[in-house]
């Protein structure tokens, strides 16, 4: 059965009915909490029925930093549709993201001034559980040995920035723009099997913008761990977002657009292609609030809610 | 006057006309040794005139990992020539590379088996003194208490990964992939006014390859540092690749072939592009010796000699 963890500056908690109960343990980081998992075992198991209620306390990321922060670009066929790639062709691909993006589950996501077009991106976060050396081949059956457990991630992406610098590091790495949690949700072996039950939604302001199972996931958990492995090492604690659905604010534009401003140099395209999106409404603004939620009913996994206010101007900017 | 601190696995060195005199410290780390600069003026102050030859030693990297290893991209006029972008509307762009892929002056760079074009990229990588923060603007002036020092460094590039998968993240992180030293040059303060004139040169097998200085940068290191904090803080022992310039075996087709290109699905367009490099014979293979300096002949700064023998197939595999 999953366990949900969760931490707040006082240390580290398991989550029962909407109730914590702590964890006994000097753990200050999420690879020292799992090096030793019975102390989370016996919280899980004697819940403190007068534990303080979630919603009284204040909640951080259940994944600490520094860790390496890594993320698959463009994995759902949906969002493939979304960003104008051909999910057939495209190539498994990894980017980073700064671990100081990490921010807690209710934080506020902070728009730099220089940002236009704020976008989210709910993801499923897998949270390494041991040392995986460059080389390593990852199969299903490894997976619960190597992944810890999941949480919901966001994302947050500047696609001003992103597009038009094309490498997506700086896009996706201002502080706040990876909100984590609330939970580091720690599965069974049997439960990992079926992360593609995992139904990932997001909504702005009550409206649904991004609903989509892992069924809809191009390269899975192992073997993307696998082709993570052909160059980059990890650790425990560190984190893979594992790409988003369909339904950012981002729409790219149609094959005949997309072709025509391939023609012309970056500056131009870039230019014409937001003063475009300057009329979509479904950029993040000042005091948007968006809320990501991952769940199964069938098996009772629920990694729980994440809320986020945007504060920043988020206004149209020139190039 | 420029301090050249070389590593061993037995700790760490001033170096002097090709001899080594130890640094009396406990310092593990690059961050460690920066935090106390005195027995380095120590040793450099007292050069052993029986200490061991540098070429009797097996030489680490200066900087020790882990560490944030963040690259420019596109930094130089003439490599901006070669990748097909035009210099004056490139964008000042970052990305990351693994830590993990950082390897000592001399070792062998090792090509993995399913890379095919592999190439060389020489930099000026800058070594960060002290924490900068998120935010935090760096003037010429703050140049000499935020950079502790420069080191010669290869970004060592998978090009068929590099431009299949848009983001440079994996063909630029394998282990081996950035050759870092002999040294990390110390240097003073008015040193630091004059890094234009340092001239970089790459050859293989004795043929040079890449010959330039460095007022062909494009963005300079205050910029680039200010630029980079608007979203990355660092930390003393990082290290910033500064780009590279002209010369890699990389050469961007010409613009009309670039717009016949992107008017062709992706997949058909890297097997055409790949196919023609394929008869390019400066892509590395297996036993080229890549030798790489970076020196000022007026101010006597040099950085010393990289000696790196290249192990792999680097066989042209199918895309």
């Amino acid at each position: 059965m999953s366990t949900n963890v969760a931490r707040t500056g006082d240390g580290w908690w398991t989550e029962h009915d909407g109730r914590l109960t702590r964890i006994t343990t000097d753990a200050t980081t999420t690879a020292d909490l799992l090096a030793d998992r019975s102390p989370i075992e016996k919280a899980a198991g004697t819940p403190d029925p007068d534990g303080p209620r979630l919603q009284d306390v204040s909640l951080l990321s259940p994944v600490t930093v520094p860790a390496r922060v890594v993320a698959q670009m463009v994995n759902y066929r949906s969002h493939a549709h979304d960003s104008g790639f051909d999910p057939r062709s495209v190539l498994p691909t990894f980017f980073r993201k700064a671990s100081g993006s990490v921010c807690g589950p209710n934080d506020a996501i902070r728009c730099p001034d220089h940002v236009g077009f704020l976008d989210y991106e709910i993801e499923l976060g897998l949270v390494i559980g041991r040392r995986i050396d460059v080389g390593t081949v990852v199969t299903d059956d490894d997976l619960t040995d190597v992944v810890a457990g999941i949480a919901v991630t966001n994302d947050v992406s500047a696609r001003d920035i992103q597009l038009t610098r094309t490498q997506f590091y700086e896009a996706k790495s201002y502080p706040t723009f990876t909100p984590v949690g609330p939970y580091l949700t720690l599965l069974d072996g049997d439960e990992l099997a079926t992360l593609e039950r995992l139904r990932l939604t997001l909504s702005v302001n009550g409206e649904i913008r991004q609903d989509s199972t892992v069924a809809d996931m191009i390269v899975k958990p192992a073997r993307a761990l696998t082709l993570l492995a052909r160059f980059q090492a990890l650790d425990a604690g560190d984190l893979l977002l594992t790409g988003t659905p369909g339904g950012t604010a981002l729409k790219a534009p149609g094959p005949i657009l997309e072709k025509i401003g391939a023609l012309l140099p970056p500056a131009v395209k870039w230019k014409a292609f937001f003063k475009r999106q300057a009329d979509n409404p479904h950029y993040l603004k000042d005091g948007d609030v968006i809320a990501a939620t991952i769940t199964d009913p069938l098996t009772g996994i629920d990694l729980g809610r994440q809320t986020n206010i945007v504060r920043g101007p988020a206004r149209r900017t020139a190039l």
